[in-house]
């Protein structure tokens, strides 16, 4: 029998963070080798006084955070480096991490993009030199649904914005199929959580700016518009995206609005979500008419798509809903962790 | 001195009811002349029994709830009769209140729609017969920012929807200046607290469905869409409209999404919106590029407006924001009686 | 090998039923024999359609709630009934499933109270003949840290009430000390989320009446006292219960106040906790002057005890937090299974 | 006629400030004269670009917040100034202020207390020096209730206490008719929301903390027990008060036991504190048995109060209820201000 794969998570201290502590500990292809958790410290930390949400009584408060340092995942035989960590970081660390031989799982948005137009919103300092280029290029975009057999074989896997992942999941399939009329334009209304916006405290996570309220933010300008055109192959012109800050701890909730070409009829829609999805595991398509909503797939690593049509056959709203920390973040990542290592796409998440 | 004029309220039990009683319990143009307070019920109740919030120490614990009659009415001297009622009562009782020569702004849904193809989501069982149509006649749409004139000498003015008010008051002035490439489609993305929901306890108004979730309702069906179709001119095939509930107590946003024929530029269209409500002391203009939240006219009688546009001056998202229960209800009716009677619109509103 | 265990849940719509069915569902002693779901329905109903938030892709779809017949249940070879009902259906069932040799843990408060007196606030119209005080004298209170023994034993476990486990657990350990100044009367002030208040849409669960809220109620009066006063061996005279209804979906936080006889240090009194607790696998103790917060347990199995004293050494402040529909009910329930079927005490709990 | 009074404001940007200014704005008394808006900043700033919820369409858009300068409180001819600064600024600036003839009523708790002892947490660096001797002997703690008349005349008026408004209102008419049992204890149970925090966005006012949870905190070592200790001329051995975060953005609630030395009944009890707040028109007495809750006095300038008796006619559970930044914080500010010249005492507040 060999020895079960070791991760190692850098960034433990954020809310994405945690949650991937949390699916790591209790995965079952993990037991008998703890995640690694590291982080910009100069000392140990028990794990626990970072998230007294991870207590348990078996064990876990033994857990510590390490100071990161590359010696140390060598020392410890560290296979796979989860970066939970901003995307400034994640794009030094992740060639590094590669060179030493490691594969990457990076949930930040530094290596999503692939053209370089898209990628300025990040001002990456070292966009066009060729080291960055030549790691840009085995970047795979993290989304099972859509590239599950590129992951399996990947080195850096770049894992989808939370956002992103919700919109794509929704129109994928109709777009796909040819049947979205992309001249009208597509609008893509999404709401999210208060833990999509971070721990930091800021004006904006304070609980009296976002209690009791709703504001729509980076309207025209939100950074996960370009893993939209990308993973969608669509033009800026044929999309509209304005995330709004929902009064609630966790999930998203795009509203999506398309016309199709062609009159459809519901069952030939939900019949089309049903076959792109036959392999996913963590997709669940909702009945002709019948839509999902945030507290179904609120701390569960699904997303949910359902859909109505207008009676012209012609207009439909897709409801697209996903937990942004689970299926928009740690979830997708373990789920891009099991096809790397040949698992069940769902274990460990279900 | 001419003495008071004399107010009525029929359905003080609900929401925007008690908004109303808390607004004209302090209207400076009826100190002196308390309303009327009137209910289905057959005995006096106090009328902080059922609103406790309404409690002061000055006298409102000895305002009562008296069971309806249409002599107590006469009797009292009351001379414009508010409906805080449901549709299908406020349909029965305003010809009844107008042949008796009251006047009458009704709250709900019942009189505000010209077109019976637009009513049919009511099923007035009175529609088509010939005293509903002679009042349907008189019926003025109380949407003061576009009816000014006609609602100072209406008899009977209907209550625009707090959706709909959202949704006209952003899209109005863009329309009418014949801007928005109608042929594109507009998409009305709204969001509500679950006050707009109503006072019945239900499936869900219940605290655990409301909370820590959203969702899409009524999508291609809500009620409110004929408003829409008869303020802004429009037909069914271009405007979708697709409500949310919200988790929080009160307030309405509106993320409204427009093509311009031309290109326009912010300043431009900010001056549309200034100029469009240079009279209207109770809509809020944003300067471009400032987009309202919810949290700003939440407890106030005001619609906020405020837009983004596209750097192709020719996509828009308009954010329109309310009080559901005030300007979008009670405030919006308390204008309508303010211009009915030859008083300043915000009088008791700002 | 023998076959699993068959489990019966009755009473499946309410909260307490969806977490039992969840954490049944997950059970890794259950494998292969999901457990039966009952209603009081005509036809069987898919169990998702009563609570969505239960679906999964692995069969979860396809798992029906039946209607309730004592022949189904032998049918099926049940060995063990839950009953998630109402506590004058317990009252009525229970009997009548020990005599078909059922194995019954009853959720409700049916069962819970030894003294008649204690009863008297259920109203049972049973209580005193024959059948009941035999039933009665069989009913073990099934709380696993005080009686765990007579639990592993029993064929009645009356599953305890939400609020009384985060008071008994946070108090019996320094009152069986001895150490409690019961002269001085203790003060419970409790405070629970709105999933206690059950999912029936009432006045009290309606989002407007408990969002940005906070009241007290039931003062002198809470039907749980009962079990306080028997399980904590106190009269009514030495301690005072208040609980409140918090704007959150889950968690209780019971914040107690006592004077002991004789000055303790810190570590006295945590170090009597451990050892009270040591064989407790879902009780946290909380390090002398860290405090649970309801986030800590919510959505966990286990009950979050901590204190502070004061520097006189004898006036103290107990904290103790659990999720009312886990530790302090479905949690509990399965615990109880745990202990009734010999398996470990948190096997499909942490 | 003479000219109105001139108020001026130092630290609106908080929230109890935002609610001062919104007070002073529509305050009958002071129309023509707007406050004097001052801040440390270096340059002029729009109030409603601090406070976007002060906006209107009636020329609060123009109202600045202006550097603070004493020659321009001079200049503006300021008669009584508003510290809504903490508390190292008011102890510093309240002498100043009172050197150059101003009245001062100061928000923060620099001159709350006379006992050195209970002054020690604010450990203020001029404490005992003759000069803050002087200036503290001056200060009149700015209960209406309790020293009306005090303060009508003073010069120097020392705000009270969120928390401690709540708890003293609820026990002084009890305490001060002599009936508690003091040697017994009385245990004060609060709980207020966010804003009580205040506005600079730390790890606890951060919405993901604060959200779906309840904590207590400063167990035994808050601050505002000074002030109940000399308000209710109590030894700190006979009272406890716990504080609590409560999920929601305003209010406080606070739980208060206590035992009679002899036996009462609710028609007694409820007839002292209607006697005790006979003349105290922003105190609201319940009727015995009836309790307050936070959504009744949320957003108004009362204090509400209420109780349930036990049977045995000695145990008390009063519940006492403000709004924290109104009756708690800018509304009783404004109550003092009122006193100060002679005003009505609710006048602007009811």
């Amino acid at each position: 029998m060999t020895r079960p794969v070791q991760t190692a998570v850098m960034g433990v201290s954020g809310y994405a963070g945690m949650e991937l502590a949390r699916l790591l500990l209790h995965h079952p292809r993990l037991k008998g080798a703890p995640p690694l958790f590291l982080g910009r410290t100069d000392a140990e930390t028990p794990l626990t006084a970072m998230h007294p949400q991870l207590m348990d009584n078996n064990g876990a408060a033994s857990l510590k955070v390490e100071p990161f340092a590359w010696e140390l995942l060598k020392e410890r035989g560290v296979d796979v480096l989860f970066l939970a960590t901003p995307h400034e970081q994640s794009r030094e660390w992740a060639p590094k991490a590669l060179e030493r031989g490691l594969r990457v799982i990076d949930l930040s948005g530094a290596w999503r993009l692939r053209k370089a137009a898209h990628r300025a919103v990040y001002k990456f300092e070292d966009d066009g030199h060729q080291k960055a280029v030549a790691v840009q290029a085995k970047a795979v975009y993290g989304s099972p649904e859509l590239h599950r057999e590129e992951i399996r074989g990947a080195e850096l896997v770049a894992n989808p914005g939370c956002y992103a992942t919700s919109v794509i999941l929704g129109l994928k399939p109709l777009i796909a199929a040819g049947w979205v009329d992309l001249d009208r334009g597509i609008v893509c209304d999404a709401k999210s959580g208060v833990s999509g916006a971070g721990k930091a405290p800021t004006e904006k996570t304070h609980y009296m700016y976002a209690a009791d309220n709703l504001s729509a933010y980076g309207v025209f300008a939100h950074r996960h518009v370009g893993e939209l055109l990308e993973q969608l192959e669509l033009t800026e012109e044929q999309i509209v995206f304005t995330p709004h800050l929902l009064p609630i701890p966790r999930g998203i909730l795009s509203t999506i609005y398309v016309s199709f070409k062609e009159k459809k009829s519901g069952s030939e829609i939900e019949q089309r979500y049903r076959e792109f999805y036959a392999e996913s595991p963590l997709v669940r398509v909702f009945a002709a008419g019948q839509l999902p909503q945030i507290q179904y797939s609120a701390r569960t690593n699904y997303c949910d798509i359902g859909f109505a049509l207008n009676k012209d056959g012609r207009r439909c709203v897709i409801v697209s809903c996903l937990d942004n920390l689970l299926k928009g973040a740690a979830g997708q990542a373990v789920e891009n962790l099991n096809l790397m290592y040949g698992w069940g796409e769902a274990e460990g998440l279900a």
